[in-house]
């Protein structure tokens, strides 16, 4: 059974109660709360081996280690829990690796969270703001509990964390209490004690203020009765709004022969890819060792963080600026995905394993999803001459995930294109945060949008990083710049007879103007990089010991960004230092094992100065800086939204698309899906309309 | 039947008869060759007050002039063609306007780029030049006729054509002679008489020369048989590759109670969208009177324009420069759509009508396509509380055209989906224009990529215009450009009291650095613009009388441009004096009647000053400007790509996507697509892959 394991799969159930085990072995008389068993990925340097013998079909042994990577809260029968660090070796069931985690923070413990609404809204002070409030007989409140995100406003050695109001006027599980915000906010400690009241400012003219009791704060506003609205105005369950459109007729993707793809364990093999699925905790799904026609791409791409700072500035909403990966775990939040629902056609479902506090191994069904989907013309050409038009359909290969953070869901998938390109698509969906607005508020929100009565819907960021690890014809790959730019105007005679070397050329000789050429730099150090889009600024990610026999030009994959606007917040602001991969779009490091995130490991009320950026300035102060020319090196892109929320959004917004993708330039010799068959109607069975919806008659030319 | 009519419907068979014979009657002894006859589009003062009736469900009467536009070359017995425009009546069938157009030419006539190519062949210099090559046995030289992008190296009164020559070394009718660039070009008279001979440089080192015999220039260097390579390197035909990929196994788009869509006659409805489907030779589709559940939305939409000028600055390769819409015409050149491959699912084609040379309509036959596609997830949430998943599936509306200009094919599709967002997407596809490379060559090219052995590809760009003109609730609309802009960091207290405005909150009150805030400015004149995705521009449609209700700001739509490097031709170049509109990404205008054309109607070997930016100058010098602020205001996009080839996209390259949208904003009181169903797997019957690719099985779970 053990044999059968690869070294990239995650640990499986028997592995996971095995590092618990194994952990508590070592804290035989404290209480437990595991936070995290996961793999501990192989060293690259084992790995790469271990990968060249098995695509060389040689024996496999020996295999990397096998590890588990521990995190658990250990309570003592007295004083403060403390968090520790364990690496199991699976082989021996035996920890090989210990420390303690000294002012770090591991992600958001679900339990823990709903302990503190529970507490938070029995605390006699909240109950006597709630009765302030004077709510309406039979509307409930809600509290939604925050990760606090660092203000510097306190102490960062214990956990802390902010809850929001809400109120529910339905009888009904699922209604959307987002549409009723309340004035009311409070932070809670470690220890579920209400450390502060605040009272929200709720109009763009009105200031905020502390609300805590004991200071005999201001008095909270009774609710307005004017907010409660129409369901249909803010609800998104069926059970709660009118019968929906009846206009859309059945659509199904039918696969008579099954699908194009097979899968074994983790690894997938469709149309010339092979590839690994991985699944942890943090960056859900993640993929390793992905080849083309048995040529090394990509030693692992993921999602590496993302972080969502909000714009509204008044105290306490700084607060909310959340690290959807750190502090949450694209993992954890992986939604059970539905046949039919979540994806059309022929299914592969994976399953990941999770764990329990106490650290028995717990399933998580169907968190990525893997089917393909028609995508449109592939490629076509007519040769007006004869009439002759040959025409080929892409099919797409869909690696999918979705995640729910709070309110917002998040869909992930890769697309794997037949002529060897991967395109990663983000869908942004699910319900804006929202924030009390006055209805007699009588200047314009600065900062956000009105999107029902009494609800301001804050403007905010999305920032994804995607780690890119390449291994384009192997793992020395060097990232490449190139710009288009317009020749000088000009030209005549070349007087020099000497200078007829080509760059001189691209100074002249452009008597007419219409010359451009391009400029391609080499990166030789660590750092981040800017889009620009008025010099089509490309980066690639080249292979300089590798010549495309055709172009002479070193074979490369492109990076097709997705341009966006950076970080808004100020330079020194504790949003900024704590997520520094949203300085630039595109950043280089060497590769370092375990080095995973642009944000730092530990983003749980991190103070900054655990990102990119500084990794690399310490690197380059302390003298460790190394060239990432011909090295093995990680590209991060950073992209995103700047969302500033429409009413269209309310009360779930339709899925927004932001598409990166990697395409291989001057890498094969020729189109790779040149082998793609012609499409053909015997085979797509497609239907003629025939003027009338109900009837439809198959086109019996063909 | 005429009553049946809509006034936006293109011409029918019989009105393009009347429209002709009216014009046969106006020169009962010359020659005449037909180069247009097509609708001329109701001035909109009459169309908007037709559709006002229309909607209202009110008396049709009266209505438009129902009107074709003809463009006729003339020739006389004795002389040079004459290029004239009348307007005819169709009601009376009479000719009610006509002029001489003076120093303009029509767009590119096939029969007579047949002619130049036969006439090249034939021409004895050239048989001479063919010798000097010495081709191999069986190798058959072809004449590839441009049209001449004006390089003010001739006079422009009669029409020129350059002669680009390839050969075929395989014997089939679609052997792929792009792949065999010759080093010889001629230059052709409007009388078929060679006017120069070139013998092309095929290397960045060689200087390209005049080769006319006349002249004496230097001999042409025989054919290198070394750049004879295998088929499967530059074949795209299925004739002459080897054996396609058989792993792709059949997808099929099944619609088992039909599809979603009403159409009557070029009516559009589907999904709470009503539409009218327009074509024409030169734009091809055309959509009109966009609504959305009734609510007035655009009044028309179009590809106004497409530049695609190449970089190779060396003589005679600045004369590479096309207008696709207005030299080729993308409704001429649209493709016959076929059921299965162009299109999956159940499709309505639409035929166009055109005309002989001599005025007889003449069919062609499914240019568009329409039909239904799945497009993954419109919306989700899961509420954590409940684990509750509500999940709706976007289907979307596909109304594709695809062209073929020479080596070129684009496929252009607007989408339209349920949450009332439009998508223009457009795909380049089809061969490369390539230029000879000298197998000996040392240098690297800096405006170009070898593709295939002999083959250099040049660079390019495509630069296309839509054009949108709005009717955002109502004709007279504002362009406005809004920025996301962070705070200035600082705070604390406020000690001027009066100081309560937001605008200066926008300056203070930012303690801890996070705020940012957008700020909106309407444009006031007419003028081009450009993207900054760095401050998050958006240029947004609104309409200033109207308010929204929940947000209490202007209804609106947002262009989703593509972001693109704009023209790189040098602004003093033809190429830039005839593209006018490559200068900027974003354009407003006034409306105009029968203002369609960004770079001028006539951009046949165009001089330049015919554009968008010399008209708006032209308007703002001789005083007829006026404000575009709450007007009916035209706003038009360019987009495009610097496409400097990969090997990749030999011999025909995989479909390169660029993607604009329009998506309202504040226009509706929510998400006009929360009434979608939820998704049920019932309906969409997906199967589930149970582990091997023969055998699955429907999930009965369900």
């Amino acid at each position: 059974m053990a044999s059968e394991i690869h070294p990239l799969d995650p640990l499986g159930p028997e592995e996971i109660a095995q590092a618990s085990g194994a952990v508590r072995h070592v804290f035989p008389s404290e209480s437990l709360n595991f936070r995290i068993i996961t793999l501990k990925e192989p060293a690259k340097h084992d790995m790469v081996q271990y990968l060249e013998r098995e695509h060389g079909k040689q024996p496999l042994k020996p295999r990397p280690m096998r590890c588990a990577r521990v995190e658990v809260l250990v309570k003592p029968a007295e004083g403060r829990p403390e968090l520790h660090e364990l690496l199991v070796d699976l082989a021996s069931i035996s920890v090989i690796a210990r420390k303690k985690l000294e002012g770090k923070h591991s992600y958001i413990d679900a339990s823990y969270m709903k302990e503190v609404a529970e507490a938070c809204l029995a605390d006699e002070r909240i109950q006597d703001e709630i009765r302030k409030l004077d709510l309406p007989e039979g509307s409930i409140p809600v509290v939604e509990p925050w990760a606090y995100a660092t203000d510097g406003m306190n102490d960062m050695t214990e956990r802390i964390t902010m809850c929001w109001f809400y109120c529910r006027h339905l009888d009904h599980p699922d209604a959307n209490y987002y549409a009723y915000p309340l004035e009311l906010c409070a932070e809670m400690s470690e220890q579920l004690k209400i450390t502060r009241i605040y009272h929200l400012s709720a109009a763009p003219e009105e200031e905020g203020e502390e609300g805590d009791a004991a200071s005999n704060g201001h008095t909270l506003r009774p609710y307005d009765r004017r907010k409660i609205h129409d369901a249909s105005a803010s609800e998104y369950h069926p059970d709660l709004r009118p019968s929906p459109r009846t206009t859309t007729r059945p659509l199904q993707v039918v696969q008579p022969q099954g699908p194009s793809f097979e899968i074994r364990g983790h690894h997938v093999s469709w149309e010339k890819w092979t590839f690994r699925v991985g699944f942890n905790y943090r960056e859900g799904l993640t993929l390793h060792d992905i080849r083309y026609d048995g040529r090394s791409l990509f030693y692992r791409l993921s999602l590496a963080e993302m972080f969502v700072p909000y714009a509204d500035p008044r105290p306490p909403f700084p607060r909310k600026g959340a690290f959807d990966l750190g502090n949450d775990g694209a993992g954890i939040t992986a939604n059970n995905l539905k046949l039919g629902c979540d994806c059309l056609g022929t299914i592969k479902y994976f399953d990941a394993w999770n764990h329990t506090q106490s650290g028995e191994p717990l399933k998580l069904p169907n968190v990525v999803c893997c089917h393909e989907q028609d995508d449109g013309i592939l490629w076509k050409h007519t040769n007006y001459r004869t009439g002759d038009a040959i025409v080929t359909r892409s099919r797409i290969l869909v690696l999918q995930t979705i995640i729910t953070v709070s309110n917002y869901e998040y869909i992930f998938a890769f697309h794997f294109c037949q002529d060897a390109s991967i395109f990663y698509e983000v869908r942004a969906t699910g319900i804006l945060s929202t924030a009390p607005h006055h209805l007699d508020a009588t200047d314009k929100w600065p900062w956000g949008t009105v999107v029902a009565p009494g609800v301001m819907a804050p403007y905010h960021q999305h920032l994804f990083s995607l780690r890119i690890d390449p291994a384009v014809d192997g793992h020395l790959n060097t990232l490449a710049i190139e710009e288009s730019k317009p020749m000088l105007f000009g030209g005549g005679d070349d007087d020099d007879d000497d200078a007829a070397s080509v760059q001189k050329k691209k100074k002249k000789d452009n008597a007419f103007g219409v010359g451009y050429y391009t400029e391609q730099q080499y990166v030789e150090r660590e750092g981040g990089f800017d889009l620009d889009v008025s010099k089509a600024r490309v980066f690639k990610i080249i292979n300089e010991n590798e010549t495309n026999p055709v172009s002479g030009t070193p074979v490369g994959f492109k990076l097709l960004p997705q341009p966006s606007q950076l970080l808004l917040a100020h330079p020194d602001s504790f949003h900024a230092r704590r997520s520094e991969f949203g300085q630039h779009a595109v950043w280089v490091t060497n590769y370092e094992d375990d080095d995973f995130f642009p944000a730092g490991r530990y983003t749980m009320q991190s103070a900054g100065g655990d990102g990119i950026a500084s990794a690399i300035q310490r690197r380059n102060a302390d003298g460790a800086a190394r060239s990432v020319r011909n090295a093995d090196i990680v590209v991060w892109h950073t992209f995103g939204s700047t969302h500033n929320p429409r009413i269209e959004d309310w009360p779930v917004m339709p899925s927004e698309k932001m598409v990166v993708g990697l395409k291989p330039v001057n890498f094969f010799t020729g189109n790779p899906a040149m082998d793609v068959a012609v499409a053909q109607q015997e085979k797509s069975k497609s239907v003629l309309y025939n003027g009338s919806r109900a009837n439809h008659v198959s086109d019996s030319r063909w």
